[in-house]
């Protein structure tokens, strides 16, 4: 049967050992408003601490890391609303190679100020009109560069399921005992990882994707057992959430270990970031706060022992962040 | 010679036996973004993360958790500036005593509003024509209960050094030496129990008081040999950082085992907040940011092994806050 799979648990244990010189072990916290708030122990795995503010340098470092001299020598290509530009870019420039990063001209500043500060080359597309796998791919075909794909692909999953690895080693060193993860999801490269790490040592796990309203092609999909796809006219404020449908590699695996699909509004997703400010310190982005939101709403249904939420990215306009602090949209 | 200390070493190691169940281990966290900017390790102890969102809790916990029956039940009195309020508050709670609180009608609101949402009676004070001790004594008086200090006090100021334990266990376990510490100086409770937990362990640490221009009365005090004032008119935005001169029972400590005392300006405290927002991913309140502050400036003159910055608090109004990320005063 996990033949069947693009990854094993045994690719992400593999994956911990070759990223663990170079990425961060970032902190589970545990808070006493937020457990107050919930009505049960709630620990926060803060991937805002990561290389490039979010979880991506794990799954890039991975991919990177793999390639032989002459790949290294090609450099590498990706498409990002964000992100995974700036996971790619960290990561290549610590490998020293060469990186061009396909972006939506509408991403935040700030994702393309640092993807272009880390030393990458930034191509800017219009993500409605055009697309960006196509333009991606014709760079990298044009200078011989290896494609580093965004969550579809096996390397890039299982540096993702790092997370779910140092969240049991974490909560373990805690005296916690986790029963759900809430995780949020675009391609669902990270959910994926994270279930084929935890589900392999905890089957009794429940792991929930969590989605932006009009970006539910994960939930929906999980529901009727195919991919779904997402409207064009969907919008959301969670830039980092926004692929039109899970992953081909992904979903797979998703629907055989996920527990769900949990959706939420962007109001309540600006709840979150407000909370994390207020309550937890955190600085987080739109996309990285679903998970949060989802646990605020008390839309999981709860588990024996803690609930984990994955606070994924931190990378956020100031501008975008003051009005949203301040309570506006 | 340490019969002249309010504390020994093994004051702040029972401190730390008696806040374990109720603290929370803060997290030391390692930015690569900072590693670069400031050219060497440097690791950052980040106490927004603790009860009542800063370092406070864990020396109001250990003077009240001494507290005997009859005192729990006359409760108890402190005056501060919001930061102290929220951690006597917090540890008041947790320990079923009722909390009375002098801040500044000034205050952070939020600060305010923190301290009565744990529970506690505010009463408010003009900071310019008042005298919050005499205030707090004559309410202290009337009720019988105890007054807790917000630094001149041994079981807060061992309290307060636990966080130097941690310290130092948590660079061990990054596999880090450190070589000096930079600690944000308002009374100099923090200051002094570091220093003294420290110390004890590591006589070569180098331990910096550091402090907003205008409340430089540590760094003066530590420069002439005896407490210096501030001068009436001095103003901050470090509204943590705002006593008049050091305490009686912190100053010897400080006198003895400081390196010395840095001075940073409201500009690059500003500065720092906007790092930590763009960078660490860390809400940080002004006072909580000077000791980042002198780190970012190159103050520290810098020591063998890694630097630890002391993140002493994350308390600020979401509109104060989001003017100063948005590059405003």
């Amino acid at each position: 049967m996990s033949d069947i799979f693009a990854i094993t648990a045994a690719d992400v244990e593999e994956a911990a050992r070759v990223i663990a010189p170079a990425a961060v072990r970032t902190p589970l916290l545990e808070n006493a408003l937020l457990n107050e708030r919930c009505g049960q122990r709630v620990l926060v795995k803060f991937e805002g601490a990561q290389h490039g503010g979010s979880f991506k340098f794990r799954g890039a470092y991975n991919r990177l890391a793999r390639l032989n001299a002459d790949e290294r020598k090609a450099g590498v290509v990706a498409w990002s609303s964000g992100n995974h530009a700036q996971g790619v870019a960290f990561a290549a420039r610590l490998l020293g190679i060469a990186a061009t990063i396909v972006m939506p001209a509408d991403a935040p500043a700030i994702k393309t100020a640092n993807t272009r500060a880390l030393g990458a080359d930034v191509v800017a597309y219009d993500r409605f009109t055009e697309n960006r796998e196509e333009i991606a791919t014709r760079l990298a075909t044009a200078r011989g560069a290896v494609l580093v794909p965004s969550f579809d692909d096996p390397f890039i999953m299982a540096g993702q399921g790092t997370i779910g690895l140092e969240i049991l080693q974490q909560a373990d060193e805690l005296g916690a005992r986790v029963g759900q993860i809430l995780v949020n999801c675009g391609g669902g490269g990270m959910a994926s990882g994270i279930a084929t790490a935890v589900k392999a040592r905890r089957p009794d796990m429940a792991i929930y994707a969590v989605e932006p309203e009009g970006f539910d092609d994960t939930a929906r999909s999980l529901a009727s057992g195919v991919r779904e796809s997402v409207s064009p006219d969907a919008r959301s404020i969670c830039d980092a959430l926004l692929s039109p449908s899970p992953g081909v590699l992904t979903f797979p695996v998703n629907r055989a270990l996920l527990a769900g699909g949990l959706v939420v509004s962007d109001v309540s997703v600006r709840e979150a970031m407000r909370f994390a400010f207020s309550a937890l310190k955190l600085v987080v982005e739109p996309g990285g706060a679903a998970a949060l939101a989802a646990m605020l709403a008390g839309l999981a249904p709860g588990a024996e022992g803690a609930s984990v939420v994955v606070i994924s990215g931190s990378n956020v306009d100031p501008d975008a962040y003051a009005r949203i602090i301040a309570g506006g949209a």
